[in-house]
C-alpha cells in the first residue's frame, strides 16, 4: 500500500537544502522517494525573484547526487513547485512529499493522503494563457491523478507551476514570428496562473466549458474558477508542473488533507473549515499539540478587484511601491498563521480563477491518526 | 456630565475630509467638540510618508474655518495622530473623538470612555530620546488624565506622536551646537518612539525607574515597557501630542474601550481578551451586529528581535526591500481584520517599549449599551 | 512686450511652500503674474504618490489668499504640473513661471522665452487614452500657442499634465455604464500620456494622422511620437493642464529655451545640443558661472522596451521591487545633473510616445543675456 | 612574463554562466588561469540579496567540474566578489581575470595591469568592524601586493568583499558569549566596509592611525579615507577576500587599469580623469572604437551624508521605499554610462571611507595597445 509522508524543514537561505541532506544522510528520507517539493522562499516573489531559481538549483544538484541522475533529469522527475515571498511572520520553508510502499493494515479508517504528479512539455511564449496551455494542464492534471488512483472528487488541492515570460522571451519570439499574448512579465505571470487554474477546473470537471471558452475568460470573467486550483507562476520554469493531492481509501499512512474556500480575505471561517475537515479546532488557536500535528499549509489568495473588502477601501492594488501580491501574502499570512500558531504557511498570491473572485483556498495536511 | 462619541470615517485620499466636513455640516458634528483625532493614512509610514502632513494640514484647514481659529490654533488645539501605512486589506480611516455634555441618567451601570488630551512643548532635535522628552511626555499625561478624571488603573490605551529627526533638523542642530542621539532619521523615529513609552509608564505608575534610568534603556532593555503605551513618530511633527483613553463612572455614553496585550505577532488570543472586556466575542469571527458596534480598534506590534517567531525564522529585519514596520502591519492587520471582520484598523508599526518585547497590544473602542 | 521670469525654488517638503511665499511678500514675485508652475515632489511618481496632491493643495491655498480667488478658481487659472519622484541626485523643486509686461528695447537680440497655457475640460475615466482626449489636449494646446504668439516651429517644449484612473474611478465609470480602456491605474497612467503626446503632435503638426487612428497606435506603435511633448499624469487631476514655452521675437527679457532629443537614457550628446541651442557648453560640465544661468531643465525618458540598451540587458522592466520609471529618472538624473553640476532636474518617466522610443527629449531654459 | 586578460560576460540571470563555459569548452579561457572575478548581479544589494550568493553557487560549481575541486576548494582559491544591483541602465555583468605567462616582448612600453588575490581567515561576527578586521585585510592586501610584485604607489584599485552579520548569526554570537559590534544587519555590512576600506589604507601606507585608532573612526569620521579602496560587503560571505590591481612594468599584455577620484554624485571630471589616465578621451562619450577597447569599469560612490548635493537637497537618505544604496548606484551608474556609452558598468554603493566623503572613486580597465 503507498504512503505519503510530508516533512515540513526550514532554511537558513534560499541555498540551503542542509535539513534535506541531512535527514537523507540519517536515512529518513530515502531519494527515490521524493516525488514532489512544495517551498516558500524569501524573495518578491514577482519576475526578478531568483530565489525560487536558486532553491531549484540546489535542490536538484542534491537529488542528482543521491538519484545518480544528471541535473536535468532529476528536475524532469521531481516537481519543484516555490513561491516567493515570506512577508510578515511568514517564515521559509519547504514541504518535501515522499512515497512508499507500507505493508499491513491501514493505521486509520479514512481515506489518507495520495500524490500522484506529472509536467507537461515545455510551454513557448507564445501559448502562456491560450488554449493550448489550459489542454496541456487538464491532460497533466488527469495523468497525476491516475497516478495516485483519485477520483475528481476525492482531490483537494491541485498545485501546479507554470512559465512567466519576461522581456527578454517576449522578444524572442516576436523574432522567430511568434505573438505571446503580452510582452509584460507581470501580466504573463497572470495569465499563466489563469492557464493553469483553467486546466484544473476541465480536468477534475468542475465547468463545462471548453478550453478555447476558458482561455476568452481568462483575467476578465473571474466567475470562472477552480476552488481546488493553486497556481504558482516564475520565469525559471518552462513547462507546467502538477501536484495532486486528495484522501484516498487506497492509500495507508495517518496524514490526510483538508480543504476550505475563503469567500475574501477576512474569511477566518474558511480556515476553521479546513481544520474542521481534519478533526481540528482552532479555540482561538490551535494548541500546541494539534499544532503539532500539522505538516503543511497551502493558502491561494488575492486582493479584491473592486478596490474594497466588505465595503472599505484598501490600497493593494493602488500601490507603485509594493507589489499587490506581497500585500495580500502579508495580510493572510498575519490571519493564518495567528490561527495555526505557527508561521510555516505557504501563502501564495495570484489567484486569478482560483477560489472565489477576491478570496481563495486553504488546504492543510495533518497526522490524524491518534483522532480516528 | 461628559460623553464621548467616536465617528470613525473613511477617506478617499490623503486629503479627504469630506467625511467630516460633511458631518459639520449637517450637525451631527459640533467642530468645537472635536477633542482628538486618531487616523491611518496610506503612505510607507516611515521617515518620507507625507501622507500624514497632507492629511495634517486638511484637517486643520477644516477645523480652523469651523472654529474661527487660525491654522496654527487650531493644531494646537485638536492633536491629530495619524500612522501612515495601510498594508494588506488595512482601509485608511480616521476616528474622530467628541465630547459634549449630557445631561440625565447615565445609560449603562459600567464606567464609559473617557478622554483627556495635552501638549508638550516642541522638542529639540538633541532632546529627543533624551530624559527630557520622557519627563515631557509624562507630564503631559499626567495632565491628560487630570483633564478627563482618570486614575492610572482607569487608563487603557495612551496614545502619543513623537517628532523624529531627518537628516535637514540634524545637520540645522549640529549646526547650533547641539548634539542629536543620531541623525539617522529611522533610528531617531525609534527614539522617539522608545521616550514616549517611558513617559507613560512614568505617569501610570508601571515603573519605578527615573526619566535618566528609563533613557539608558532606551532601545536596548525592551523588558521595561507600557503595555498601555501606543506610540506614533514622523518628522512632521514639533512636540509630543498625547491623548489618553479610560473607562470612568463618571462619563456618560455608552462607549467603553476594552485591552488586551499581544505577546507575539501570532497571539490571536489578546485580541479576544480585548473583545472579552467589553462583552464581545469572535466566533470565530465578530457578528455583524457585533461589528457595528465597533468604534475604533487599535494595535501597536513590531516585530521579534530574535529574528525568530515560535521558533521560526521570519525575514522581516533582514529585508531590504521593505521596512520591517510594513511588514508587521500587514501581517497584524490581516489577523486582527480577520477576527473583526473589518478592515478599518489602526495598526501601527514601532512597538518599542509599548508591551511585550516582540509583541504589542490592542484596545478596541465599542458601543456596549445593549449589553449592560 | 511682454517678458518671462522663471524662479526655480526649494522646498523641505512637498508642502512647503515657503520660498514663493516670501518672493511674494517681498513683492520679488506679484502673484498676479504667476502662470504656471512645474515641480518635481519627492513621492514615487506612481498612482499612490499623494505628494503631488499635497503640494497643489498648498500652493492653491498660497495664490487663492493672494489672488482673493476661491482655491476652485485660483486650480482652474493657474496649471501645475507635477512629477512626483527625485530618484538619486535630484533634488525636490519647482519652477515658477511669471509673464509681466515690460517696456522698453529688447535686451538681447535673439527671440526669448514665451509661455503659453491652457486646460481641457474635465476628462472622464472612458475618455482617457481615446480620441476625445487627444482631440481636447490638441485644442488646447492650439490655444496656449495662440495665447503666446507662438507659430508651432517657434516651439520647444509642451508639457501636458493628465488625469489617470484609480482602481475606484474605474468601478465608478462601469457603475454608470461606461467603459474605460482599462482599471489597472499604472496603465491607465500610460494611456493618458499616450494620448497627451499625440495631442501635442497633432497641434504641431508633426503628424499626419487624425486622433482616430493615432488612438490606435497607443502604446502599440511607439514610431509615431512627438519630440517636444512632456506628458505627466497623476490620479489627482481631472482635466489636462497644458503649458506651451517657445522662443519670440516678440517677446522681451533675457531667457531663451534650448531644445535636445535623446535617443537612449545613455545618450549625453543630447544634453548637449539643448546646451549648445542656448550657446552653453559642458567641458565636460558647465562652468559654476553658466551654472548659475540655468532657471530650470525638463527631461523626458523612458526604459528601452526591448529590455536592452545599446545590445545591453537593463533590468528596470522586470524589476518587481521599483517601478521601472523610478529607474530610469535615477539614471538619467544622474547623467543630467553630472553634465549641468545641479541636481534640481525636472526629469518625468514615462515618455510614451514623447521622443524617440526608449529614448526621450530634454529642454534647458537659460538667461543667455550676457552671450549675445 | 605574466599577463592579464579580463573577459567582460553577460548573464540572462544571476545563475547564468554560459557565457563563462562557452568560453572554457571553446578554449579562450584556460579554468587554472581565472584568478579573480567581479561582477554586479541584479539584487537588490541588501542584506537579502541571494542574487550574489546564487552566482557565486553556480560558478564555483563551473570551477569546480573544470578545475577537478571541489566546490569549497574552488571557493578558497578564486575570489569572487560581487555587488548586488543594477539600478536604472546598469546591466548585469561579471569580469573574469585570467592570468598566464606569456613570452616574447612586452607589447607596450607602459606598465601593464597586474593581479593578485589573498583571502583571510573566517570573520567571526563580533570582529566585524574592529581592529581585527582592520589588520587582517591589511595582511590580505600585503600578501596580494606581493603576489603581483606590485608596490603601493603602483595599485590602482583593491576590491574588497567583507562579510555582514545577519540577525542569525547577531544570535548566534551572542549565544556564545560574543558581542558583535551590531546586530543591525544593515548597519553591520557598513561596518564591514569601513574596516576594509581602513586595511587598504593601511597596507597601501595611506594612513599613519594603527588600526585600533582606525576602528574608533569607522563610520564616525570619514576624513579618513582609501581613495583606492573598494569595498562590497554581504551576509553569505565568511571572510574577506581581497583582489589588488594596478600597473606594473614587470607584466606583459597590453592592458592598463586608470583611476580617478569623485569628490560628489555630480563629479564628472573624475571619470574623465580615469579615462584621461588610460589616454581616452569622452567629447562627450567615449567613441564606438574606444568604448570597446574598455574591459572594465570599477565605481563606488555614496549618497552625501550631509542630505544635500551642491548646496541642494536630496532625499536619498530619508526614503523608507527603496534603499539610499539603491538611489546612488542608479544616478552613477546613469552618469558613467552616458559617458562610456555602455551600461556595463560596476557601480557599488557603500562607499564609506572609500574615497571623499559623499563622493567615491572610479576605475577603468582598457586595452591601450594601439594607443602607444
Amino acid at each position: 500500500m503507498k504512503t505519503t509522508q510530508v516533512h515540513r524543514l526550514s532554511m537558513a537561505h534560499p541555498g540551503d537544502l542542509s535539513a534535506l541532506a541531512a535527514l537523507i544522510d540519517a536515512g529518513a528520507v530515502k531519494a527515490p522517494e521524493i516525488v514532489a517539493v512544495i517551498g516558500k522562499t524569501e524573495g518578491n516573489g514577482g519576475v526578478n525573484d531568483f530565489t525560487r531559481g536558486f532553491f531549484t538549483q540546489s535542490l536538484m544538484w542534491l537529488l542528482s547526487k543521491h538519484l545518480g541522475l544528471s541535473v536535468d533529469d532529476a528536475l524532469a522527475r521531481v516537481p519543484c513547485v516555490l513561491s516567493g515571498g515570506t512577508e510578515g511572520v511568514l517564515s521559509p520553508h519547504y514541504l518535501v512529499f515522499c512515497v512508499s510502499e507500507s505493508v499491513g493494515a491501514r493505521p486509520i479508517t479514512q481515506p489518507t493522503l495520495a500524490v500522484g504528479v506529472a509536467f507537461t512539455e515545455p510551454t513557448p511564449a507564445e501559448h502562456v494563457g491560450r488554449p493550448q496551455q489550459i489542454e496541456a494542464v487538464a491532460a497533466a492534471v488527469r495523468a497525476a491523478m491516475a497516478q495516485a488512483s483519485l477520483q475528481p472528487q476525492d482531490v483537494r488541492f491541485v498545485q501546479v507551476k507554470g512559465p512567466g515570460v519576461t522581456v527578454a522571451k517576449a522578444q524572442a519570439a516576436a523574432a522567430r514570428g511568434a505573438a505571446p499574448l503580452t510582452s509584460d512579465p507581470n501580466r504573463s505571470m497572470a495569465l499563466t496562473r489563469a492557464a493553469g487554474a483553467f486546466g484544473v477546473a476541465l480536468a477534475l470537471g468542475e465547468t463545462t466549458l471548453s478550453a478555447n471558452e476558458l482561455a476568452a475568460k481568462a483575467l476578465s470573467d473571474f466567475h470562472v474558477q477552480s476552488p481546488r486550483a493553486s497556481i504558482s507562476s516564475g520565469v525559471e520554469v518552462l513547462c507546467n508542473e502538477v501536484i495532486v493531492l486528495g484522501n484516498s481509501a487506497a492509500w495507508g499512512g495517518r496524514l490526510r488533507i483538508g480543504h476550505g474556500v475563503m469567500n475574501d480575505a477576512l474569511d477566518i471561517a474558511g480556515i476553521h473549515a479546513a481544520l474542521g475537515d481534519l478533526g481540528l479546532a482552532a479555540a482561538p488557536q490551535l494548541s500546541a499539540a494539534d499544532a503539532d500535528r500539522v505538516r503543511g499549509v497551502l493558502v491561494k489568495c488575492e486582493p479584491q478587484r473592486t478596490g474594497r473588502i466588505r465595503g472599505h477601501r484598501h490600497t493593494m492594488l493602488d500601490d507603485t511601491d509594493i507589489n499587490a501580491q506581497r500585500h495580500i501574502r502579508g495580510a493572510l499570512g498575519g490571519l493564518v498563521s495567528g490561527v495555526l500558531g505557527d508561521g510555516r504557511v505557504f501563502v501564495s498570491g495570484g489567484a486569478e480563477h482560483q477560489g472565489p473572485d477576491g478570496g481563495g483556498l486553504i488546504a492543510v495536511i495533518a497526522d490524524v491518526g491518534v483522532l480516528t
